[in-house]
């Protein structure tokens, strides 16, 4: 069985460090646009071999996982479509399925979409981890596109590193991780944007301190990857961005009445908690 | 030297514990108004004695620290401003400022006001820990109503326990932590809200994942003391959330944009590794 994987950043490296533990006779075969991550990827041992290009690393490949950004994909699924062995299965890694799996379709290559539910605000190879899937969901989109069995050989990827496979429709994918992700990144970043541009945040800045800092969290994370997630999501996002501007619009007025807030501040923390609480039977990954 | 520490949750318990490592010679009294969380402490020996009231509690103390929430203080300000001892000085640990200083003037109590920067989403006696201070800024609001070495008195309390004395003015306080503290704990718990009132809530929280629980991790802190906060605090929160919400709208307008949207990820992630990055010279505490 061999595997290629084309991109090798934080979640393409960290892929190949969990492939190459759990079935060391596997061949994984890396590809990346940037020489010095595809040199690093080969030194760590995340890959057996390197390809010059995207189609050298698929030919005769069982499986292909796309662990490049959105923006990069539709011109990767073109580029290796001609090169594809007989019987292969492409997946990729990306944060929105719908668009992804359109262009799949377009370029006829084999896919099944797929998400794992693990990261880090921290990109590329440097960063890479073999645990990083331990205990994630892996999220799956297959389709008509979708060749017989490739449901089936993607899932045992994503068991094989530790991950949880969940099937479900690439608009509805894109519907739910627009609110538990995306909208989560987004506010984030509002929330250091409305901070960082105050003409008194150097007086402020060292007074922020872990609450500051966890909230903010997600703005560490890579601008070209939130750029590609809310250009082919924005059609689920938006919506989302207009209900917290006018949750907080309204909250401005409650804040001096006490029994709104504490209300409010309950109601929040109890829901916080349950999902919490449902989360740690299953062990919740990072 | 007597200490007397009024309130003996997270802020008040941490606070003896660290007290009786640094200074075993000190008599440390505590209070607080449940009989379950003056027990622990006692039994944590973070207090050296327990009183039956406030006002027994401060009988011969140099330095008096209301650890209670800010709803409390009031009321606790004047039952004990009768059982000081002459030369007394009076602190509190409250995340708002302008409000309480103006209830100990009303008092007549020799205060100076005080907030470390330093917490937890978690609540209660059962959470204090000896270190919680370490590393972390001690905000200071002496004024008029200050008594002569009062400052420095509150100034030694943090020094010992590991903290590092910073004084601004109450209104400038309040309007600096109603960013850098106010504002992520209402825009986190807006984000609870918007997405656990969303109809498809059970089927999204599983996918739910670290991004999630970092962005929402001030949404599970007190409920009360949230709403003591909005209550003193609306002022200088409210215009904060508004301009939040406007930053919101903006970018639901945007998010199709990806140069405007790469721009604005970049900004915002170069804005906040500065932060990180000036912080990590200092420690950030936790």
């Amino acid at each position: 069985m061999r595997v290629a994987l084309l991109g090798l950043g934080l979640i393409g490296g960290s892929l190949g460090l969990a492939l190459r533990v759990a079935r060391p006779d596997l061949d994984v075969v890396g590809w990346d646009r940037e020489p010095a991550s595809a040199a690093l990827a080969a030194e760590r041992a995340a890959v057996t071999a390197l390809a010059a290009t995207p189609a050298e690393a698929v030919a005769g490949a069982d499986l292909v996982v796309l662990c490049a950004p959105v923006g990069a994909l539709e011109g990767l699924l073109a580029a290796i479509a001609p090169a594809l062995a007989p019987g292969a299965v492409v997946t990729d890694v990306a944060s929105t399925k719908g668009q992804v799996v359109a262009w799949a379709a377009e370029a006829g290559v084999p896919f099944v979409g797929g998400h794992p539910m693990a990261g880090s605000e921290k990109s590329g190879m440097a960063h890479a981890r073999v645990n990083l899937f331990r205990g994630a969901l892996w999220l799956l989109t297959p389709g008509p596109g979708s060749p017989p069995g490739g449901l089936a050989r993607v899932e045992e990827l994503a068991r094989l590193v530790g991950a949880r496979p969940l099937v479900l429709e690439p608009a509805v994918h894109d519907a739910y991780v627009a609110a538990v992700s995306h909208l989560p990144f987004v506010a984030s970043a509002a929330l250091v944007d409305v901070t960082t541009s105050d003409p008194r945040w150097p007086e402020m800045a060292p007074i922020a301190a872990t609450g500051y800092r966890d909230a903010t969290r997600l703005a560490s994370g890579s601008p070209a990857m939130y750029r590609d997630i809310c250009q082919t999501n924005a059609a689920a996002i938006a919506p989302l961005l207009r209900q917290l501007a006018a949750r907080l619009e309204r909250l401005a007025g409650d804040l001096e009445d006490p029994a709104e807030a504490e209300a409010f501040f309950t109601s929040t923390r109890e829901a916080r908690e349950a999902w919490l609480a449902s989360h740690e039977r299953f062990r919740l990954p990072g």
